[in-house]
């Protein structure tokens, strides 16, 4: 089948490949609708590793997608031909300890799309467990499907804050996952979500998406916004979506006595934390790796339209046109948020 | 100043009062401008007692209010005259072990309005601690204000739930208390909400007010509603507003494995409950007793309107016929959920 | 192989079966050295049947038990042969939503040792799951390892509980169960257990276990005891292990403010339950359903001696005198807390 | 009266001072028996500040005491003059948020013992809010009584790191902090604790205390012990209580994943922190600031014997010595865990 192909560093083609999938009993074989581009599939494209993860060999890439089952295996009860649906990309050993403590995240056997050297969705279709496949909620389309994955890391990090109904929250970066973060907390219970960055473009869109206060650090006081908002307590919950290492210097002052702080960016070097400004706090560090337990709660929010995300979707190219999507998602135009590639 | 007092049970007048109230330097003077009336109220009216509580003197009613700063105490710093704001009816000793504790509502040395002895606020003016006072966002009505109280039980209830984002909720009874926690729920966390009762007028409204079902248990089956919305897999959380055998009854069937129960209603006797059905899905019971800390809470979410309460206000008397407003509360109509008393 | 049949109600036999059990590859056989016997086991053996599960077939009986390893899959690592270890009784399918959630135990599809229609234990040797065999400490006996199920049940009590370090807890019910509930309770964090039956023997056995004050329920108030004890404040923590309708009435009055109660016995009828009561202390009813996860925590709190049940084994008899180890178990005689079977 | 102050850096001198103290009528006055000298109090001492808090007067060194109440104010009922108690040393604003929230040790407002400019209690008596004094149980020595402070920190950590039964716990640091830490995690519910320190002499002490494995990671690889000891898993809890930068950042490796570490320590400088680390195994990450609620649960634990202090006091000086005292304890010799000054 056709496939989107990473040969080596910054060389993509759009060529046969031949995967082996055996559809196991309880397995549906799903057609791929949409897949979005996320900053890893970039990353893998433009340095060919993340990390100790090292492209050895041509990978398909895309981990973001929805699509339509086309077949089920012998046992599969709750879907059908037909089933609009999305997938978890990253699939545990049921048996391992992690999985069996309800922490399948954690599981260092997951396979995880287009993590080399597992190859990833952007191809004509894929074989999946039917425990990890979801069926979309009817007024929910095929793009908003395959932005669950990064919406499902946005629900963990709402989760693991464990949100009081009317808590004033801040998230620091307003990147996609910044923005499907600020959208989480405010779905899971905050009143308020105070969202800084500093392109005003991606501000602009936040802020348009629900009770969000955008605030660029290149004009304005963070502190003092936070400071004004809460009447001088500091924020309940400061989410950090940026890895960037100032935004991690500054939690400790944005959050209120007895406050959490969830950490979800991935700063690539050690990060100096003032550990006594936490203490005198006593602020609670919460910190994320993917997901577990989430698409069906985003599948619920979703169908409510508690949440809705086409909005985030900023350019959306067709399968033939991959090569050109990962080289536009690759400019990270300030405005761009979700570059999506369509199958038909 | 004039009052509406409980002489006796059944007897109401609106006459002239003497209650001495020193403002301490830790206070604030109050105009009242609207309160609601409140079940209790009706009931101390038409029995002259709840439970252990006996009228025994004329007693001022109302515990629901919201008014206008008209005086300071010498240290009060975060209020000024002039200045929107509602109240909290119970003040707590602050030295007890249980306000020390966090949990000021359990603490038994509280003085709650309208509880007797205690005067209400049905009056022209009351002194209050700064503490239990809450300035008004600008955008948060003075009827709203009044019905931040029930909301309060609401917001407890919903924090005690411990919801995750998108949960569905269920909330047995669809009176005020029913509404607000409803709201409540659903502004912290759940992606639906099913309301049950069998008065179609108050699920026609409660319907409107967010991502609502409403199912009239005299004419659709709650179990088969619910278990068609979870997929099979029971409620999250099963909120009990009603106070009535028969909706208790049902609790253990409604919640999924794992799932909370939260008892808000209070039934007059004890309540057969099968113990083994809630062990076989490990239910956790949690039960709440008026509210603490919920106030500021109520403030953001009506602040940021993620909670909107205008429309449970069916009646607005004013204070002049507060006599009236009491008997049509006390009819108890269908279409009644909240009526308040204005003053100018 | 030779096993303890129960043909048909008040029917035992100890007779050849045939048991068909492949070796899988994850899976261990495992030569049994000592079973308990439970109270499950006599109620079938007395009655047949417990609630809807009823003896259709011969089933062999006993699930508590204990053995030595004598043959490993194919891809077992962390067993070997020779090894001493216990097992869970009940193994779930992981692929259930129970499962992944992390509470296998909730799971319906459960196997579980000597329910009908599922075998249990009393025989030569059994092929077992290795995730759910545990190799027991050099210090720990056969003895103590086939404690570990009723134990199992009193840790998963005590973790639902959420102890802090030095709450004070109340057990009622001093059988088994309640034993190893106090133990687990004080091992878990608890600085004092006060343990109530009307059984002198069993309290004289339980004062003797650790920081236990026993209360005769015949002879002194316990309601007294913890108000003393508690300094009136009452007890952090209540355990039922009676399943008894008094004790069960009496739980919201022995409960401090913001307590817990954990409800362990299955009562057959539902009870009156008083919610006001529970409610004017905000108390929190956690209720439990055997137990998940459990078992490696039994294993570290016996090999570091915080846990001994060494004096819970009242007596042991051979495999070949089984069906008098039950008819002396069915007696109940006061002292009796625990019977064993034990094999060469 | 007499007492000891700090004149200025490095003088001490013990004489006459006035201290005026007005005994309300929730008050206590009680005569100091036991001080113990605590870090701070060497800090100040050596260097006459600790961050912020610099000695610009003479200033009563001494916060942790037990004594004798000779006084009782005229609306005290809990205690009476003979009674044996200790202190907490800070008092908070009761009507503050954080107080009211119940996390009075938040409250920037507290006044603590020997913390500029306040005085502490190195003297012949002190007037203590009757709220935040605790009777002793008969079986606690007054020794003990003036350890209840340090053993309050490692019960706060013990509670916040939210022990399930049978956790395995690291505690990084064996000075008198990590020794009521393991303490405390061991009566709180871990089976055993692993301590690091590079004193021999304290790693000898804290061995005999509990079920405490000692690391002296001069000779013997943390790491290595800790994955022996949970079979390559990970420690469920570790427990930083060195301040070091070295211990800070070995924490990640040693908790397993979903696991929790406790910041006690408090590092001058900001220390480098691996986020990614402590991500990809989901840690939680909790710090504390002194304590809160935990003088009640270091009574109950004393009380019934689950924690014993009395084997951590190295010395003990009359009133009249306490000049020596410090010098002593000023040494730091590696056999010195807790000095002690003594009045009749």
């Amino acid at each position: 089948m056709k496939a989107l192909v990473l040969e080596k560093t910054k060389t993509l083609s759009l060529r046969d490949v031949t995967i082996e999938e055996r559809l196991g009993p309880n397995d549906v074989r799903v057609a791929i609708k949409k897949v979005g581009i996320c900053g890893s599939d970039i990353h893998y494209y433009l340095h060919g590793a993340i990390g100790p993860f090292v492209v050895r060999e041509p990978m398909v890439l895309g981990h973001e997608a929805a699509g339509e089952v086309i077949e089920v295996g012998a046992e599969v009860r709750n879907l059908a031909v037909g089933d609009r649906v999305c997938m978890e990309p990253g699939v545990p050993n049921p048996q391992s300890r992690a999985s069996r403590l309800g922490m399948y995240n954690l599981d260092p056997e997951v396979k995880f799309w287009a993590t080399p050297p597992v190859h990833g969705c952007l191809r004509e279709s894929v074989v999946h467990p039917v425990s990890y496949t979801f069926r979309l909620p009817e007024n929910v389309s095929y793009g908003e499907g395959a932005l669950v994955e990064p919406l499902a890391i946005g629900l963990h990090a709402a989760t693991k804050a464990e949100i009081k109904p009317g808590d004033t929250a801040v998230v620091l970066g307003c990147g996609t996952i910044g923005i499907v973060t600020a959208l989480s907390v405010l779905a899971g219970g905050a009143s308020r979500v105070i969202v800084s960055d500093v392109k005003q473009e991606k501000l602009d869109l936040a802020v348009g998406l629900g009770a969000i206060t955008a605030v660029n650090i290149d004009k304005e006081n963070l502190l003092e916004v936070v400071r004004e908002i809460t009447g001088g307590w500091g924020a309940d919950i400061v989410l950090e979506a940026s890895g960037n290492r100032g935004a991690l210097s500054s939690m400790f002052e944005l959050v209120c006595p007895g406050g959490r702080v969830v950490l979800i960016g991935m700063p690539v070097q050690p990060v100096p934390v003032d550990v006594v400004a936490a203490q005198s706090k006593e602020v609670r560090v919460e910190t994320i790796f993917r997901y577990a337990h989430m698409y069906p709660r985003a599948m619920a929010l979703l169908g409510s339209r508690k949440i809705e995300l086409e909005r985030l979707i900023t350019k959306t190219f067709p399968f033939e046109r991959s090569i050109e999507a990962f080289e536009y998602a690759a400019e990270m135009k300030p405005e761009s948020v979700k570059v999506q590639i369509e199958s038909d």
